[in-house]
């Protein structure tokens, strides 16, 4: 009998909601604006009414479960955890509310652990046993697999390069410290030093200058789109050099819509990783984008924490 | 029938070797200085005539084979690989050395890894499945376990906290690089704060000050001395919580001299710790010393190599 998974990716901006089979092809899906909905428990509702709606359309098919992925998603809990970047503050037992409703199987994880998952089974990381996995979003996520598994860690909370502080005192964070990674490589951080690059150039403020707006104009030749760039693709391979340390990688893959920029991005991310990379790892790690299509991967990597199993 | 191995820890300034049961008992020792001996065939010639020697007083004993903690040892290769704090230079194939001239299984891996072998086995890591190890002398080093398992990644040489970079363009390391964290953690590194320290301060260098003519100053109310460790341990306190973010241990253990200036250095690694911990995080890890023996453990990890399987 065919089976399918209910994969849910949460981020801060939007949740996708997907149905699963195990050739990783998504046969139905939706999605909601995270904001719309302030308390969790609502969201619940309309997602497990959208689950129950189309899988009365697959009588032949065994449905196995839900898997999440979600930033601050603690695996042994099956909690979302005092997310800074989420409405939903606090502790948010999600996996247990879909147990409740749908009386299946639900897994819950960090949704950078999630969309690891997913390249793992699906995409650039297949038949790779050790790698880094970063997300450049609203803010950058992280998943680590050693040796063909996630770390997840004491407490289920592993892989939060993003809070990693790059320097300290400084850019304020959203976890209510300053000068973690993501304030200065991710989405958000990006529209920060563009803003600072056009500050110290005495250049007038663009207030509604996001990435893509910046890339437009670095493409187009402005000097401090590019520099903005430039210096993010630096502290990103700093960061990466440095991560390298730890785990010792074969691959890092990147994912996001940042990744978009292509060489604008990667070039500066690929010089700055190999100038600051000790000299054991150097020529050893390749640094690649996701390939599966973008807002798949954790979606994918979710239905995957329950498919799998 | 009982069982021996050589367990050999390989360190800049001692080689210390000794026969150890599986108690954990070591039943014969002796060490080198590592600079006497310019060709590292020259002391494997040395350790397995003392190998030898010893084991012909052993009749009744099966002997298991050579465990090797060396800095920048490679697990895969049985090398020491382009270790910048050692006089031997390039690849050194020690683990094939010793099968060769013994005759004998023979497993070589980083110093810290194998210290963290042993706390694990028979320190105060027993039963814990996620800790750090760091091991404070002349570098930083230090070994990852993940779910019971050393982190060896991809090529082998997973684990080097001691060379991430701290402050980039920051202290000059031996490996080439700038700001990594030995050159501000270790007990090399508190040498060169302390005496940035007194030169801020207007006052003599101190030219012979090591890091327990430091401690002793200290001890005795110097501010200078005592400014010398709390830096050194609000350093260290971020490293080690910026660390936590990678793999969400549950403990964190420190080894080597350094930690014998107790309180002086804990006080100050424990507060930046908790300071700069992701909320997540917080009060969860538990910092602790070594609670081996203080040149054992590397020793007994690395025989643990051999004895373990």
């Amino acid at each position: 009998m065919k089976k399918l998974a209910a994969g849910i990716d949460i981020g801060g901006t939007n949740i996708l909601l997907g149905l699963v089979n195990e050739k990783g092809e998504i046969t139905e899906r939706t999605s909601w604006k995270t904001t719309s909905f302030t308390l969790p428990e609502d969201w619940v509702i309309s997602a497990c009414s959208f689950i129950q709606e189309k899988l009365s359309h697959y009588p032949d098919v065994t449905f196995i479960g839900v898997g999440i992925g979600a930033p601050n998603g603690n695996v042994h809990s099956g909690s979302i955890e005092h997310a800074p970047n989420m409405p939903w503050k606090g502790i948010v037992p999600l996996a247990s509310m879909f147990e409740n409703n749908l009386s299946c199987k639900a897994v819950l994880t960090n949704d950078a652990n999630a969309a690891a998952l997913g390249e793992m089974l699906f995409g650039a990381a297949k038949n790779c046993r050790h790698f880094l996995y970063i997300t450049l979003g609203t803010g950058l996520g992280s998943g680590i697999v050693v040796d063909g598994k996630l770390v997840y860690g004491h407490d289920g909370f592993a892989g939060e390069i993003g809070h990693v502080i790059l320097f300290p005192d400084g850019r304020p964070c959203g976890c209510g410290r300053k000068g973690c990674v993501e304030t200065y490589c991710s989405a958000t951080a990006i529209k920060t030093t563009y803003a600072e690059i056009r500050q110290k150039n005495a250049l007038p403020a663009i207030p509604d200058a996001d990435a893509k707006y910046i890339y437009q104009r670095a493409i187009n030749g402005e000097k401090e789109a590019k520099q903005a760039f430039q210096q993010t693709g630096e502290w990103l391979g700093l960061v990466l050099a440095n991560s390298v340390a730890y785990t010792s990688p074969e691959k890092i893959i990147l994912f996001g819509g940042l990744t978009q920029a292509g060489d604008l991005l990667m070039n500066p991310v690929k010089q700055s990783f190999e100038k600051n990379l000790l000299q054991n790892y150097k020529n050893k790690v390749a640094i690649t984008c996701s390939s599966l299509p973008e807002n798949d991967a954790a979606l994918l990597g979710a239905a995957s924490l329950v498919l799998q199993s």
